[in-house]
């Protein structure tokens, strides 16, 4: 995520009460290109476990901010998202991380923005969830839906990066290919040596042969092969023929 | 996700060396419908650190199983799935863990399913790697994109879970094959006859045998043979060792 847009999306967890979700939460974000950490009341920090699970975050933890209380954590924030397990009492605007992610990345192009996360024991109250524009809800098994603090954190937060990047047009398709895929001619040589092949091996008499062969097309089909393994599966194919024609 | 789907698809954890990843490993599982996990050589398990993290999932830890290796548990396996954070020197089919979970649920319609994470501290090997028809990675950070172990996990099942929801497993790819796929010790049988034949020619002396015999393991991935497609192979292999012991 480029550093302004990230820098104008903070993540605020309320009253966190293990010091080890707050590391990992930190983790969580940064590999996820955010930064910007807030505590409301965090039980124990700083604190060695929070530092540990943090690995090579500690620099999201030592630039942490810590307030007494929600409303100031977001009140210079123009759109508020607040995270929650549970289907409430009055309906509010709520959407998956999938679908808010979109939406969050806009609205922090125009102003700040603030993605809050409850207790761990209990999430969000109302009162907090009513502050909030938007909730999002992490489609969890109804089996059972408890998320750990930070893991929820890393959902959204990836939910975010890959939005960013969808945006880019980059990298949801990481499949680059070191070479050039073989042409049908190439391929068709290959078949061709292959055929030869099996006729000086003279154990595929018939109909059989024909079936064998129309397997190993499907088969080479599915590979797709590069230039590299076209020449290569070649290069056996004359070592095999070397070893058998010297006999 | 539906209960027989779930247990067809298993994660595997290789040498994981903090039980508190095991235990939340176990809780991101559970939170998103999946509940068979395997353990190749944990450095500490069982373990109270694992139960603690696993919070309400404790019982998918009652149920895990631990292995000594990594073949045995997949052996039974007919898609292979590993995790991996870089780019490798050899290119292997690759997809982000979005595109890949509808993959996955299909293949876990007609098979076994496995989902490897490597070591904490360094993913897995190469040669682990080689044993993967496909490779996920997660689109991280470039600065910093070391995901814990267990945040690893949950990202990966929040997707085959969004996929599951989404329903678009079925659609994607309508898969209909005619045989069952091979399991992934029938193939490393064949991987093996194949070794075997290599070193009979005598024509890929050192290193070049071990860069060849990679590139075959990576064409034969692409192919995800089928039974009948691995025994004609083999038979293959066996009318080629008659003809050049014949000489």
């Amino acid at each position: 995520m480029n550093s302004s847009l990230a820098q104008r999306i903070r993540i605020v967890l309320v009253e966190p009460s293990h010091p080890g979700n707050i590391g990992a939460a930190a983790r969580a974000m940064k590999t996820m290109g955010l930064s910007k950490l807030v505590l409301v009341r965090p039980k124990r920090f700083p604190d060695p476990q929070a530092e540990w699970r943090a690995a090579g975050a500690r620099d999201v933890l030592e630039r942490v901010s810590t307030t007494s209380n929600l409303r100031e954590a977001i009140s210079d924030a123009t759109f508020v998202v607040g995270t929650t397990a549970r289907a409430r009492r009055m309906a509010w605007r709520q959407l998956s991380p999938r679908l808010a992610a979109p939406e969050i990345l806009v609205k922090a192009e125009h102003g700040e923005v603030a993605v809050i996360f409850g207790r761990e024991a209990d999430g969000l109250s109302n009162d907090e969830l009513d502050l909030c524009h938007l909730h999002v809800c992490i489609p969890a098994s109804s089996a059972y839906g408890s998320l750990n603090l930070a893991m929820a954190v890393q959902v959204v937060c990836y939910e975010l990066r890959c939005a960013y990047l969808e945006g880019q047009g980059e990298a949801m398709h990481p499949l680059a290919w070191d070479r050039p895929r073989a042409t049908s001619e190439q391929v068709e040589h290959l078949f061709a040596h292959l055929e030869s092949l099996a006729n000086s091996l003279e154990f595929l008499p018939g109909e059989h042969h024909t079936v064998v062969m129309r397997r190993i097309r499907r088969m080479i089909g599915r590979i797709e092969p590069d230039v590299t393994e076209v020449s290569m599966l070649r290069g056996i194919l004359s070592a095999i023929e070397k070893q058998i024609h010297r006999a």
